[in-house]
């Protein structure tokens, strides 16, 4: 099994414009020791206009982890392709592979905030089309050979080459966030990697796992397991009021994210969460890894069981405490096994 | 008097898909020793869809360099507006401005190639509008307190916060290219840095450097020499065949700018390059840093009589040698004179 890092820098701090320097720096420890300790990757938001500092400009960011590190891979989770010009992204992409060695995992999607689509004054309703076009120009750009042109509904391009060229071959994989088994059978045909989200009980991430298996050894190509990763809540708690805390940060989480979901004008606004149907503190225990070192063990072997070999650690408080915690008490439990040696080999083969 | 650099990684290779990165590489070798060397600063370019490998995503690779440098300031000579969605630009600076803490000089521009306009699709009619309203978003980006809307022709958002703040207050200087005395007047009264071309004669450059300061002093501010930059070829040539050598290397740089300005499709294209008035081999001897180093020396001599302090290096070959011999046998010269120390006073009493 496999393990990194899914989040990124956020001010929980009143003084926004004072403490986001301190909050990135802190940050950059934190993705620095990460790779100290042996962490797979790192998978960065993208947010704008939050109000609590979450990082806007995630490529840029990346870059200079770029210099800052040398062997950890680094992602955006997710790049909210409706926002950008995409031959600029491209380009920006293409510049963060580059100067990282061919480490970038490019994470994209169509973007859930109601708040963003809002500020961005973009319909909601022009996401998956934008998405679309987007993707495409990229495709071109990362896949012609010379120049090309494009004519789209947003987008238009006149005999354009983008540079640099991406170091990976190629291009930078693509990674994207799914839950619909439809669109993960549909990603895997495309030779999308993915992302699964951290609400889901261990169930149905092995039927999403098993989907997206499934449509790849439909095409004759070898499943690898690192292809899907799953995003899971790290809430290490030692004792019983330890327990109560990161219940409690994880209540705050998840109705932060709810109420940045929603349009708040809506009389009911849907959510993009899932609903697990058990109350909060339930949900929490199934769907994250929460307890002591040996419990978060147990819970990463049910995991496993369900094929997932590649868990992206969520920690809302960001402790370097807790990342060498789990490195030295929890990772051990899983390196070097027979089945992640498979992974290896078939990843060599691909 | 200070020096710095202007431009950026190209790719003079036949194969631009296996060059790039080694470019990139060696660019990047080139600021790290600038900045052991003592230069003040690096402006880098950007432009795209060039097929020569030059830098396109300038503040992505700033932010690498972030990581990479300590002390060199970090510019972009110039980020052309009209291509970039002035909010996601804001983010991105402010990123390289913390990240770098505080060493982000904002060089911005209305774009002048033919080809980038072709190839975004963008009327050359427009750039002047466009600049100035994303120029505007920028500046309430970065000058509103709390949350700020936007409706204008080309770009809207409604109620956001543009997040990292910047470190420097009240956000990065912004610097502008120009050569006409009425625009050098306004930006001047703006608050503005001035960026000076690389093709004028030193009179020229020092009429300009009056308007500058004279518009500063007539506002009741202490004028700052390190305002104005002024880039020169630098074109280090120890004998009669290298000085050849050098002639011909400028000769083909002009004559790339002019191709990639002007519209091929134009029975007679206006050419954005200042006219000299005198032979290609002529306007070289007059306009850059041609020859020895005491050659050289003499050159900036006459730059300083017109009241230049701040000098930016353009070395076509970008080469380790050009850049240690000028900071061996001509930096020197320049360091510690009255005239400079004068410029730090007023620089830490502004």
């Amino acid at each position: 099994m496999k393990f990194g890092l899914f989040g990124g820098a956020t001010s929980h701090g009143s003084n926004v414009a004072i403490d986001s320097g301190q909050d990135y720096r802190r940050y950059i420890d934190y993705i620095c020791e990460a790779e100290r300790l042996g962490f797979h990757s790192v998978f960065m938001v993208e947010h704008h206009f939050t109000g609590f500092n979450q990082v806007s400009a995630s490529l840029t960011f990346l870059a200079y982890l770029a210099a800052r590190t040398s062997k950890i891979r680094l992602g955006t989770g997710v790049t909210v392709l409706p926002w950008h010009n995409p031959a600029l992204l491209a380009e920006q992409a293409a510049t963060v592979d580059m100067l990282s060695n061919g480490r970038l995992d490019f994470g994209v999607g169509r973007g859930y905030r109601y708040a963003e689509f809002s500020g961005f004054c973009i319909p909601m309703s022009e996401a998956q089309e934008r998405y679309d076009e987007a993707l495409d120009v990229i495709r071109k750009a990362w896949t012609s050979s010379g120049r090309f042109s494009h004519h789209g509904k947003h987008w238009h391009y006149d005999n354009v080459v983008i540079e640099p060229a991406p170091t990976q071959s190629p291009h930078p994989p693509f990674w994207v966030g799914a839950g619909n088994l439809d669109v993960i059978r549909t990603v895997a045909r495309e030779g999308i990697k993915v992302l699964l989200d951290q609400l889901s009980v261990p169930e149905v991430c092995g039927q999403r796992l098993a989907a997206y298996r499934e449509a790849v050894e439909g095409q004759g190509r070898v499943f690898n397991p690192l292809d899907v990763g799953l995003t899971r809540g790290l809430h290490i708690a030692m004792n019983a009021a330890e327990r109560d805390h990161q219940h409690a940060l994880r209540a705050q989480f998840l109705d932060h994210v709810r109420r940045l979901t929603v349009n708040p004008n809506a009389a009911a606004g849907t959510l993009a969460m899932a609903a697990t149907g058990s109350s909060p503190r339930e949900a929490t225990e199934k769907t994250t890894l929460i307890g002591t070192p040996d419990e978060i063990i147990g819970r990463l072997k049910v995991l496993e069981a369900q094929g997932i070999e590649y868990v992206l650690l969520m920690d809302l408080e960001g402790s370097l405490d807790s990342l060498r915690t789990f490195a030295r008490e929890v990772m051990p439990e899983f390196s070097g096994t027979a089945r992640e040696t498979r992974a290896e080999t078939q990843l060599a083969a691909a």
